[in-house]
């Protein structure tokens, strides 16, 4: 059975100082490449950074890109993921890529279940195995997709800016959020920390309640009270 | 087997007027409330929206707004579908929505191969089988999806203004466009075609050979020449 | 000298009926057409409407979309409204109306000051009678423009669907808001709160504060306190 | 007088590899950061992106962002600039910035005019002086700034990706495009043009007609003939 993969492949170089300068150039007589230039310390860079994002001027963080590898999603979450509508994708397309050696994504409720989980493996060969026939018959890729199952994987090319970044980990890490994207999540906030110059902004990525302070569900898992109970009255 | 069906649900009433009055708000002193209420007759309306659409001025068709009901639409093509980010789509959700009743969609193709409609019946109806039986087992609904195939169907509104239904269009009416995905929109042409005040906009809609005036394909389908041969030297 | 004036020129009609419709076809089986024609109350759904809000599924908002005549704005306030970027917007444009009757927005702060609103009425008289007169030197209208001041009145054709209408009155209702700005949406909520059936929904239009509990700026108004006085330890 | 200044301050890295590596991910097996390390020539990376812009398939180039410090473009221009949706944009703010030392565009069919450019220099360097008075008198730059012309400079950090560069290019390289938007973009390729791994990914940007093989404007410049003279019958 297959496992997701995430890899940072690119992002913009020198980030701090890119929102750096997009922040100062709002508020100064000074030209952005003389900004740009005469850069101060990282300590002064973050400190503005964030000072700019607690006051929601977040529109600064629009200025640095990253684009990521997603390897081994499952269709289900891939179609939710694409949903996220400022951001760039570029998918595996089942109507051209075979589906011959078609992987899929078990979910762990699967596991603990052995029934179960033989259902799935059975459900999913058999699935591999009507495609390959189905295409021996004459039917088109585009068609004999028609009966793969959402557990296919499939790989993304997937760039967001930090701001959409940011916003969408506050949504996809709360730990209500479907477990895949969730997952999906923390690797990227993982694949960002792993770089020494990206660690500073890796550590603004979590759920919504603490940028919030109380939780925006109906329900809170525990981890931060709900409004009604965080603002006293 | 399921059928794709498309309703107009609801649109921006006066589509024709306030198209207009934006247009001419560009160009004009006069207030828009007064351009507005002292509108000319239709046919001039209509004539200078012909003149603003062909002179590329088409931001003034993002004032109207269209909301359709999708039902019955595969999840293969739903994926596609949601990939066009200037749309708004409230969707069926596989997570909240139990799959006990799914419906499926057959290809084309697999109507005149008897034994891979064979393979596409014994596929769907087992996946519907195992999914109740993981659904008993305690597996939840999220998890238990996993297994459903492509071809289950699903529901959606979906809004677009005009201008990106009109861009959206241009690709998905293209001949070599997926069938299921050019029959939306085949569709969704003719339920504005069947509403009075909407014939006139529905006549926009088509595929991009028809603006071009010339196929921006490597190959054409034969009702427009590619561009090296639609222009000559 | 000059007001603003603002009109709600359309809207989507049926706007509560069609935000149930798509909240939903989110969790049931049944076609959003189905749901559309059997709807509830006004009281059900509006109850429904406030759940999903406070749940934060605010992409059903998007369904909705209200299109307004602004007249009489400043050039200043145009350039920060112009902006906001998921919105609609059809301007006059100052290339192609001739500024001969331009007309100007005196802020307050010159009303208490005699000195300055003198000043304030020799600039802008001098720079219609210098428009006038590069105009008959045959400097065309795109380049006479240049000396127009910030003062100068724009109209605007403006449409935004609710979820960002709500998004954008969040920033622009705050007391902190540049007053301009502030104006045009409380007077944009005040057109919605006078139709019977858009009062409901411009109770949700205010100040961020209102929805997060707490003030998110540096300082506050007073109105609410800011976050580290509102949830406590 | 002032004259515009554009630097490219910043771009994501090994571009041509990166929208390579989004587009092959579609039609391969393969995960994308295998694509992405096992990448090809350089040679078969361009002629894989020539293929793929010219089919249409233009979402893979959002995955390359750039951005570039515009210094002493005319408040004019900005507004103009700013309307296009798909950027990021930092603006150096008149509400914040105190504008005296401010400085003007002048366009130049001032300049082949002597009482032309008198009355611009009379009326800009009055604008200043008034400025400064009402500073004096307590009133706030934020309201102040309403008696400063169209002409006055202003500094703005703008993030574009290479699709959105690509066809605002089309629109603002176009000869009958305002004279400032286009030497805007003119620089903008011309800072492209200069870096070696970009020269390739300059040369797309052009005015549209170079694109579609006509003018699509309703009057040539006399570049291209006008669609209907291109497209014989």
């Amino acid at each position: 059975m297959s496992h997701l993969v995430v890899r940072l492949l690119n992002y913009t170089p020198k980030p701090i100082e890119t929102v750096y300068t997009a922040a100062r150039t709002c508020y100064s007589g000074n030209a952005p490449s003389d900004i740009w230039s005469k850069r101060t310390t990282e300590f002064e860079m973050i400190k503005l950074l964030d000072k700019t994002i607690s006051s929601s001027h977040h529109s600064i963080l629009e200025h640095i890109l990253f684009t990521f590898s997603v390897e081994g999603l499952s269709r289900s979450a891939s179609h939710q993921l694409v949903r996220h509508r400022l951001a760039s994708f570029s998918q595996q397309s089942q109507r051209y890529v075979e589906m011959d050696d078609a992987e899929f994504i078990v979910p762990q409720t699967f596991q603990f279940t052995p029934e179960a989980m033989k259902i799935f493996k059975e459900t999913t060969e058999q699935a591999k195995i009507a495609y390959k026939r189905l295409r021996e018959l004459g039917i088109p890729a585009e068609d004999a997709r028609f009966i793969m199952p959402n557990a296919t994987t499939t790989n993304i090319v997937m760039s967001m800016n930090f701001r959409e970044l940011w916003y969408v980990s506050g949504i996809r890490l709360c730990r209500r959020a479907q477990w895949e994207i969730r997952d999906l999540f923390m690797r990227i906030k993982s694949e960002l920390h792993s770089v020494p110059e990206l660690t500073g902004l890796a550590e603004y990525l979590g759920p919504r309640c603490e940028t919030l302070g109380y939780c925006p569900e109906f329900k809170s898992c525990g981890y931060y009270p709900i409004k009604e109970k965080a603002i006293g009255d």
